[in-house]
């Protein structure tokens, strides 16, 4: 069982260079962190927007963010988050149905 | 086998600070709870509003509130709330999908 | 291997106190009963539409209607009930698809 | 293994008396049935249809309709059945995907 | 392991009588059957257009189209087919989610 | 684990005769061969356009084009290939489900 | 447990020849690669898009894209990434649902 936070959706701007590539095994190889995915969401002339998740155990937050900052990236915000010794899905509720329309 | 409350979807609106990875983590430390997700549904200049989904075993209701609150937080409903010996899901029948469009 | 009714889901009206949180831990001590969830679907000034979900075995459809109208909520109607030794779902077919559109 | 019929899908027009739950308890109890699923695909003043899904091994299709028209109600029609050793599930094909717009 | 046809998906017309219950039962006793579903598409005055999925080893397509056509009916299409030692399901590619449109 | 090409997804027109019953056969018998699912996407008067999937071990391109030529047919384009120790899906990306509209 | 890239969605322009299974056959044997799939996503007169997912251990990124460019592709984008221990997939947030409208 885990602790702490376990997985962060985040919601990044990032010029074209260093690569994704490289910012995923730079993210990968912090404390605590199992695995990363980064999945280009839109990408125009100067720089690209992204959707970085991460899963681990005891993520820092603050370190991750550096680490992003390092690769020229800006956290436009937190997407999700979940945190405790179970990483939980977001609960679907009709709400969440009738707000795609 | 669990009992008392084991899962609940709250509609929580919260100022930008502290960030939503403070609150996981507060409402993750609470007796028996299992885990905590916040996901992000709507960002404005001033508020966020949030979708906090926590799943455990006998959760108790007031003090998650009263957690949130302490996080400037305000809980606007109970999107669901799971109780008893299992955590059952809602039963999707034709009325949702009807309600949908 | 269980008998008689094993899941029901009932649309239910009911004024916003009680809480639902209350409603699913009464719900949750009847006799047969292993887990209810209970999903907002729309809250206006004074009530509240809820889908409530109940999974058991025996389950006694006059005393959850009983506990229901305790706790100020009206039965509109029973959505679906599933009864026998397995619990059933709803068998999808292409007229279903068609009804949706 | 079984044999015979192994699932039904029946659209049934019936009264408002006596409940579903009722029709789902007595069909529940017939010979071969393992369990019985019934919806409410829509509700008027005087009947309501809902789909009857009933599985098990060997059914009995006449008596079936016998049990649902001592509660009252009729069978307008059976959208699926299943036979033989295993219960297979209808074959999804591009054709059905093109006529569901 | 098996061998020769696994499966077939039939688009079939046939009248009203005899009941698809008894051309599934009819479909179930024939040789290298394991399961069969019929499924309502579509129904008129006269007649019945349905989709018949058979699963099986070393099915026998002459034989299978006699059966249907001793029920009065017509095998309109093959709407799909899978043959071999595994039934391989059809592999879902870009193309088919754009032609959904 | 496997080798080479280990899944194909065809888009072929082949005319009505002989049946795709036959060439699933046909296929299926080749050298590494472990299913085939030949699917109906558009019927017309003279031809049949299908989409072929095969699955299996160090799959032999050339032959299976061959052999759906034997019957008549003609490949149009390869919609899918997967080859190496397992097989891979397509990876989705919010980009595909951008395009789907 | 896996460690570097582990899996990647390219984004790929590629002329009709060399053929996608002779592209598929050479990433496969490329060091570390588990598995590769390429789906068709547009053709036209000169050249097809494709997308390349491929999967395995320390994936060497440059390596793969030397290999699609002797095969006379380009890369046009890294529409995903994956690095770590374990293969994530992308968090699915409400901001995805209503992207995608």
């Amino acid at each position: 069982m885990g602790k702490g936070i376990r997985l962060l959706v985040l919601d990044v701007l990032k010029p074209h260079q260093p690569l994704v590539t490289e910012l995923a095994l730079g993210l990968s190889e912090l404390e605590g962190v199992d695995g990363v995915n980064i999945t280009l969401v839109e990408i125009d002339k100067e720089t690209e927007n992204v959707k970085v998740t991460i899963v681990g155990d005891n993520l820092n937050y603050e370190e991750i963010v550096r680490t992003i900052e390092e690769f020229g990236g800006v956290v436009h915000s937190i997407d999700m988050v979940a945190a405790g010794k179970r990483i939980i899905e977001e609960g679907e509720t009709p709400q969440d149905k009738l707000e795609e329309y």
